[in-house]
């Protein structure tokens, strides 16, 4: 904003935060359009399941359109669950009270962010990292501290890195499984991020939206080391309701009553059908277990495809279900490797760039949340057009 | 924030915008437990239709369940459709590339916000108006500039209240139909206030959200007179969907890139089974003109009311639900009136302090968007205890 005090002004664009495109969305209009022109794409570009609601679930929603007419409603049925939840996964007491329930996990931390910092606070968060945590940090007037995060930590940010930050810093965005890697912190590692922020009291926010989803040992939940940090989830994931947009926040107690009072304000209720499906969802665990021993085939066959693509260098697919990996030997311009990618084999996958736009010039995201046929077939179109793609000099 | 460079610090609680609770709720969970205690409750405190969605709004979704797996979607059939409703309603045309599809009016508010003003800015509003606007400028670090807007202009900005602000501004929100007086901006001053806008640079917000509930002149959007206005609507009002969480950002052509981009990091997309019901409910006039030919009914039944509730100055009800009326004969206080209402006749309404933390103590709301004999039982139940309220010295 610029002028004299008295003069009405207008805020020029510059002053705007700048905010990133997600490639990976402009590669899925393109994917759609070569479907529409008859090409037969295989979406590996989003972390999203294809598997749709759990049976009962959707049975639960027939029910409520029949008979709920639908008001502005927060499930205290729902709150209830998601709190015996958290004792029955992590052994954590999280009282209904603090649970908000929102429209997924992006207006969760949103929530969070607004709770928890002032304008102009610094936030640290691991590079690669999901494209949203530094673009919603940006939108709310608060400035991404992005920590570069290779191998040697499997990607993820430490306590060390945390403490050799310089300048002010108020908090700070963890993600275990992470997006785009699937690796999970380990357990000394979350408690000694936990221990550092809760000495120097900042504010924490991790994202445990990926839950749910691991391959040895479960993703370990920030609560069970504190109670004074901020949990974003949602049933998008775990639980294969993505389209029905509910998640939900945990907040520490301090800071319950003003996330109360900020959704109320920025967001209302969730949708009352999906709240009414998710409840009934969350003890389907037969079939989410099913689709998730679907992902685990879906890892396996990737991994096993590794040598045959020429990929040496993956990030520890612990969880989630994404495989992200350096393609440095074969372009340093991953958002037109993938586009190329694209065209030639009609496989759809995400460029490192969304995630880190450093380092992820030279890495791309394989989502293996399609059906078991589709990865294989979506393998097989990959082999060849890797074998073909000349090494960089 | 506070600490010098090179520390860690924390944010102080202090450091962070306040926000207001919204009263009404907390009417509302004192309503809902003196019903579990076996009282009859009225609500007429929240501004909800009661009617449910459409009948083939609903079968669509039966139908969507049934077929779609859900995944992020945005339905381009929806956006062309509103494209058209713009074309057919106001005579406006707006590319489907200009709008945004969101969970509500709420986050298509904080995304039209995020969109034009950089922190600090100043944006104008009317008091009274609808309490997420002021507390959702301060929650994206923005700075409410509450204009009193009184019974001479019924309750509505006007362009010369903007012309008169002192000190720097960056932009205005209007609503017509307004929350809580139900008012309509005449066309001349609604034109008046986009040629303020447009000509000092000025990022308006128009609150559409009331649009088709109007009993006399229809409300004219703001796009009729200017392509450079934000446009906040959604399906919870006249398309009686409000638990289904469907809403949409109109953007100026100079924005909606920014927007696209933001909305994919803060939000992602709406309900998929929100946007297919969404689309048929578009085509449901019969019905939804029933539902407001109910309310015309039951704003009869108030109006007629109001003398013998001894009510003379109420705000012009020209459109949405409610009745926005002076109580300032009986109290000072409208939340504890409210609280003595509701525990002595069931009839849950809302303080005017939701609207407006100042004159808003001798004001309360009334909605009228539940079924007609409850209005009708409402008004019984409210005659004789307004009666019986002494009147102030």
């Amino acid at each position: 904003m610029k002028g004299a005090s008295g003069s009405i002004v207008t805020t020029e664009p510059s002053a705007l935060p700048s905010i990133d495109p997600f490639y990976a969305i402009g590669l899925s209009v393109l994917a759609r359009r070569l479907e529409s022109e008859g090409a037969k794409i295989i979406h590996m570009e989003f972390g999203q399941p294809s598997t749709g609601a759990p049976a009962a679930a959707l049975a639960a929603a027939h029910r409520a359109l029949d008979t709920d007419p639908g008001s502005y409603w927060e499930s205290q049925e729902l709150r209830a669950r998601l709190s015996r939840h958290y004792q029955e996964t992590y052994g954590v007491d999280l009282p209904p009270g603090r649970i908000l329930l929102t429209c997924g996990a992006s207006p969760a931390l949103v929530l969070a962010l607004s709770a928890r910092f002032a304008a102009g606070d610094r936030v640290a968060l691991a590079r690669p990292g999901y494209v949203a945590y530094r673009n919603t940090l940006r939108a709310l007037h608060l400035e991404p501290v992005e920590i570069p995060c290779g191998p040697d930590v499997d990607y993820q940010l430490t306590a060390a890195a945390l403490e050799r930050i310089e300048g002010p810093l108020a908090g700070a965005i963890i993600a275990s499984p992470a997006n785009p890697t699937g690796s999970i912190l380990p357990p000394a590692e979350l408690e000694a991020i936990v221990r550092v922020c809760d000495d120097r009291g900042l504010g924490l926010i991790s994202d445990e939206i990926y839950h749910g989803l691991s391959y040895g040992e479960r993703a370990r939940s920030v609560l069970e080391f504190t109670d004074q940090a901020f949990v974003v989830n949602s049933f998008s994931k775990y639980f294969s309701m993505v389209a029905w947009r509910l998640g939900w926040l945990a907040a520490p107690a301090a800071h319950a009553d003003r996330a109360r009072a900020l959704v109320s304000n920025l967001f209302l209720t969730p949708p009352s059908l999906s709240q009414h499906a998710g409840l009934v969802a969350m003890d389907c665990r037969e079939e989410l277990e099913a689709n998730l021993a679907v992902y685990l085939r879906n890892r396996a066959l990737i991994l096993e495809a590794l040598p045959r693509l020429g990929l040496a260098t993956i990030a520890p697919p612990d969880g989630a279900f994404y495989i992200y990996a350096d393609v440095g030997h074969l372009t340093d311009d991953s958002l037109a490797f993938c586009e190329r990618l694209l065209r030639d084999t009609g496989v759809a996958i995400a460029p490192g760039v969304d995630f880190d736009p450093v380092e992820g010039r030279r890495f791309i995201r394989i989502s293996f949340a399609v059906s078991t046929d589709l990865v294989r077939e979506g393998v097989e179109r990959l082999v060849p057009w890797f074998a073909a793609q000349p090494r960089r000099a």
